[in-house]
């Protein structure tokens, strides 16, 4: 059996193989109550994330998770991936925005775990367990969704850097100072030239790498002017941008960039310390010259999160559907580079069917082990979701 | 094999029976590295709560949870029982704070679990599967925390009401508010003559119910402003209070009750959905009656978690050690309360061995036999913590 949302993930988790059955939680797709006074709302799996959304804008409150797919992809998929986004150096993953959940379990009962307060530890934390385990476990029919009110005020500041390497170094002044923005996504120099290509934008013009920033709350112009002057110390360019400008940028940031005529290509989702972010980045001209590849990436660089492009050019005879090796031994070579500091092999895609053989490089045996026991003991026949996860 | 950390836990989940063997943490207490650039403290289980805040202070960082016992109680034991505190609504509970543990496990092998970045979802979560697990999964022998900035202010507010109902009501201005206080704290009119006879204080005075708020972050006066006139249409009177007058109310608020002279009693640590609190005070005098004892109760209302305090007189011929029914099933009844109202039978203290039969009015058996199964499958021989937490 194998669970299945909207179908917008990017690790093939809810793809089934031969003899294998889709069950989709598409029309589970009611929002069942939202409470201002608890702050709760409790939606079917297949509510997709942006309608929930506007479904809240009336009552003052969000559901802080917003990954890049918010448009099409569904609550139920979010939780299965404890997907992540853009907000979630302030306002968390998806595991801290799940207060309870209903659960399908493999013999087909149904439980209910957590709690409709925030606090709450009888027993086992399973409704954390059941976030992010990708359908190997269960199945989730139902969920309480802890709410935030919508922050009084909004502001869009830019930081212009003179190179990638200049521009990471930069990140330092926003972990250092008190201002915690509600993003921090940052471009290097070929994203924005990729931008301005796709998008025909000027980026360049303004310098070769960007630190794109959202603050949020109270006291937003003592944020701003606190953030600007400790990016200003750290050589940047900064700009409070108007609102305008604002939607414009987040646009950008969301649907900006092209693929580039005639690649292959792989998007990929390693995560680091982010103190290492620069070190990634520093990584990518060995990686195109050992395997003749181009490199760039984006990152949700408040929590260390990279989407690395790697593309090869297709060139005469290759084939589009069939890329070279070359191709995901450089994106295994990242994926190596981002272990050896310290960091992870999925930041918020998951591992599905598409990271298994990257999982078992950052998973040790026993961990492996224990995982696959946890499994067994809630799905001793190897029903659900077989061969994703690990 | 009984793990034990600082011995500072309120339900019996570190104590040992006989021919048991309690393995002790208290010796693994180094601080081993502070990282202000990824944002992370890592520590061994045996640091006591409040010397890491000292410690980071330099470094104009903090570690959040601050359960009443930071003083001494250990990150080991706060791990163990997903200690919550005062400052959960805004900054989460010790599972929010935890990014990667080292743990011991029943057989002896030692794994890692989680990332030291925020974002990390390679594999189930157990790093959140240990959080709140009691010592009966592994033993926690490291951990990876995550640090916030030192907010630039912090405000103390109080609130005082003419009644218990109307305080409890007005708790719902703060809900609606876009301000997110770090800490809300509510005493009833037993709860602050309480304090008054023995602190020597007049809150009575100045109401017959409290709610004791701290706000913090940019914009401070601000926040201070929109929160007194929400509360204000709510009935309270506001005041914003002096530094000084601030660390008197929140030393009052930790160390400013008394346990009655001559009486015995039971401290409780229910959660409810906040909506829901007035009506567990609301259920107070009924209880009384039923049960001749008296009840009062302190609230984390942020997030819905009550501290009701049952007291029984000893009278002549009573024996302090041997508390009689009555005392019991009064909390038994409240805990009931709670669960009819959509809460939970502990919000942060832990099942341990005190609160297993109640762990069962609220598990259901399919949720408590998934618990066992997961337990069965990491520690198939029951050597880790039996008799404890379900």
């Amino acid at each position: 059996m194998v669970p299945r949302g909207a179908g917008s993930g990017l690790s093939g988790g809810a793809t089934a193989a031969g003899s294998q059955l889709v069950v989709s939680t598409e029309r589970l797709n009611r929002i069942i109550e939202v409470s201002p006074l608890d702050g709760v709302a409790v939606v079917e799996p297949g509510v997709i994330n942006a309608e929930l959304n506007s479904h809240l804008e009336p009552y003052g409150l969000f559901y802080a998770p917003d990954p890049a797919s918010f448009e099409i992809s569904s609550i139920g998929g979010n939780i299965a991936t404890n997907a992540g986004g853009l907000r979630c150096a302030k306002y968390g993953v998806t595991r801290e925005s799940v207060l309870a959940l209903d659960v399908v379990l493999a013999d087909g009962s149904l439980i209910s775990v957590g709690h409709r307060s925030i606090k709450g530890v009888t027993g086992l934390d399973l409704t954390s367990l059941f976030v992010g385990s990708e359908g190997v476990l269960g199945i989730v029919v139902g969920a309480t969704l802890r709410l935030h009110p919508i922050p009084v005020a909004r502001k869009t500041l830019t930081a212009f850097f003179d190179s990638t390497a200049e521009g990471a170094e930069g990140l330092a002044a926003i972990t250092l100072s008190p201002v915690r923005p509600a993003a921090v996504e940052f471009f290097d120099t070929p994203s924005l030239a990729n931008i301005d290509e796709h998008s025909g934008t000027a980026l360049r013009q303004r310098g070769a790498a960007l630190i794109l920033i959202e603050i949020d709350g109270y006291g937003i112009d003592e944020q701003a002017a606190d953030l600007s002057s400790a990016l200003a110390l750290a050589g940047a360019r900064v700009t409070t941008e108007t609102e305008a400008e604002a939607i414009r940028f987040w646009e950008l940031r969301r649907h900006g960039r092209g693929l580039p005529h005639g690649h292959w290509f792989i998007g990929e989702d390693i995560a680091v310390p982010k103190s290492q972010l620069l070190k990634v980045y520093e990584a990518f001209p060995s990686l195109e010259e050992r395997f003749g590849v181009e490199v760039s990436a984006v990152s949700h660089a408040g929590d260390g999160n990279l989407h690395p492009l790697l593309t090869q050019e297709i060139g005469s005879g290759g084939d589009p559907a069939h890329p070279p090796a070359s191709l995901r031994d450089a994106a295994t070579e990242l994926v190596r580079i981002a272990l050896a500091l310290g960091g992870t092999v999925t930041g918020e895609h998951g591992v599905g069917t598409i990271k298994r053989d990257w999982a078992a490089l950052e998973l040790s045996s026993r961990s492996l082990q224990a995982q696959r026991a946890i499994k067994a003991s809630l799905d001793p026949n190897q029903l659900l979701n077989p061969g994703k996860a690990f």
